[in-house]
């Protein structure tokens, strides 16, 4: 079964936001074995909106559509749909109970924009939004189904995983999708790419490569569409092949990126970790501590931005601060020890470095970087 | 002119990647007048590429498309583009030298692969891309232009900001687009909507008025397309208007978000501020220093992500940790006043919650947080 998604709103089309959303739901819908063909973002335009349903209704069995669902004028899916649709605007009684309910937690009393929040085109099987006043709609258009719910991350989250999923799932067998992710460093892509290029060659066609490369390492993935346990099986044995075949590179086969990696490491070793940042400014923290479970084995960083932080807090030498500069090897080297004394930790890695845009001089260009591990 | 963004390859489509480019192209193209149509992602297909070309030639006047050009199997468009365009795969000799050069750097030889990162449609403009082996490439299809550039972040944005944009600027004259975005709080959408309702009456057609909705904050973009000096005065005057009727409410016009607000004001005012963050991890340092320029009011910021690091750095009172809990008010007290003092600053914020998804209590579900000022 295949899937689109479009999402309806200026506000992608004009740079001003990024759509996290599609990322997000093209994961779920793969995880359950749904094949996402096409993502498009599109303005609130009638016509637009009408031509992307009808060309996507052809290539798709079901399109997942978020946004223009707002009280506000500048939202007219629901008006759209029922143009579309030849169809009224009706009253739903569920939804506007949950309005009710919503507005009432926030100490609000119900007005005309929040009744029209409540109006569903009346071909719409309605899935109540407890986390929002936009309810999830399903329409059914000939043998496919148009999915639209609203545009906020987490009122679309809270739809497609407690409303529209199980209702899939109940309709539908769908076949299942593997994929295997194996993490790689050390190569560029061309020249990995002819490391394993007789490996690649004995792929079956069922399987199907993707080279995955961001700045410091390359993922490599392997899917199977309609996976059974042979296929899986030969994925599970390419992989191991790969093993012998870049040992230095491959570092997990468990889709983990690097951070994810270190944080696996931790977990399993029982060893803890702090942060002394500085150029870095908390994201390898705020990295680290995304996961459930952290606090296992992150214990805490110092964002040292200035250098009387660096000299106070982490012990860093006024002396080799003046000699040596903030982006320094004397320094990163103070500071993880700093830290790793300070925090108690096993390990404590620091960063120091000139982020641009200004402050670059010919020894140390924007784009040093110093790391410290202690 | 109106441009159209594609996005080849499955990362996207299976979810394990999020589409920033695209928000990025956006923006970019926004800011010299060129108005983006539509964003599509679609899989590395030859027909759904063709196709989609085909389709977006019909609705603007420039099409860009990131991504399928790297050296692997699955990096398909230079030769799609050939079977479309009809012409072949040659040799550019300016694209070798700068393969050789980038190679050389990294103490690299050329091999196979990279050879073929410089062979590129007869039919293309070749446009160097001094960090990458792929280069950037322009097709004339009638009177439209297609641009091909790779998928890598850092790749595209330097062949868009130092390629594409300076030729489409001396090639032709954009009409110019002016947004106009208010930061807004405390009202939620519908209620925000109705006091706003006669205000958006008196908006001309030209101005187009969009609510963009985020959780704890609404901005409000007005918008005019073919701007001139009258329709931006009356912008400008809307907005005025704006802060009449919602003072509380009315946050800033300056196009920030409420980090970026934080940051403005204290630049203004000379103040500096740390944070002390638990549950937060570093996101919030790493939100305010983001910008360039943060280590002017920003010194630094302790992430006490373990009880032993509030007690032993920020000097939190370990009775109280015991009898009221890490989550309490009476721990980010002291959590903002230890890192005020430790850092040496005008403010310091702090953070301490139950992010989830384990460790929610009936007193203190998952979702509780305590937020402190010192």
């Amino acid at each position: 079964m295949k899937a689109s998604i479009i999402t309806i709103g200026d506000e992608i089309l004009i740079g001003k936001i990024v759509d996290t959303n599609s990322a997000w739901m093209a994961n779920e819908l793969n995880s359950i074995g749904i094949q996402v063909h096409e993502i498009r973002s599109i303005s609130d335009d009638k016509h637009q909106i009408i031509s992307s349903i009808n060309e996507l209704l052809q290539v798709s069995d079901f399109i997942f559509m978020t946004g223009g669902l707002g009280p506000t004028n500048d939202d007219i899916t629901k008006n759209v749909l029922c143009e579309m649709l030849d169809c009224d605007l009706v009253l739903n009684e569920d939804a506007l109970s949950n309005v009710r309910e919503l507005l009432g937690k926030r100490g609000y009393e119900i007005n005309e924009n929040n009744y029209y929040q409540a109006m569903v085109p009346e071909k719409a099987k309605v899935f109540v939004n407890k986390l929002g006043t936009a309810p999830g709609m399903m329409f059914r258009i000939g043998e496919k189904l148009l999915f639209s719910m609203p545009g906020v991350p987490f009122e679309m989250k809270y739809i497609i995983e407690n409303k529209f999923i199980p209702y899939l799932k109940e309709q539908y067998n769908f076949e299942s999708i593997f994929h295997k992710t194996i993490l790689t460093s050390g190569l560029p892509e061309a020249m990995l790419a002819q490391k394993l290029s007789v490996w690649e060659n004995s792929l079956p066609e069922e399987i199907k490569l993707a080279y995955l490369p961001s700045p410091g390492y390359i993922r490599l993935r392997l899917s199977v569409y309609n996976a059974n346990n042979d296929l899986v099986n030969l994925v599970e044995q390419k992989v191991s092949e790969l093993k012998t075949i870049i040992p230095e590179n491959f570092k997990t086969d468990n889709d983990l990126k690097p951070d994810e990696l270190v944080a696996d490491i931790l977990v399993k070793t029982g060893l803890s970790l702090a942060t002394a940042e500085s150029c870095t400014g908390g994201k390898i923290a705020s990295m680290l501590t995304a996961r459930p479970g952290s606090s296992v084995y992150f214990k805490g960083s110092v964002i040292s931005y200035s250098n009387e932080v660096k000299i106070n807090v982490l012990g860093v030498s006024p002396e080799d601060l003046e000699e040596f500069g903030a982006v320094s090897s004397q320094v990163v080297e103070q500071m993880a020890i700093g830290a790793r004394k300070l925090l108690n930790t096993d390990y404590a890695l620091s960063t120091s470095g000139i982020a641009g845009p200004d402050g670059g001089t010919p020894e140390k260009p924007v784009g040093t970087v110093w790391i410290g591990l202690a």
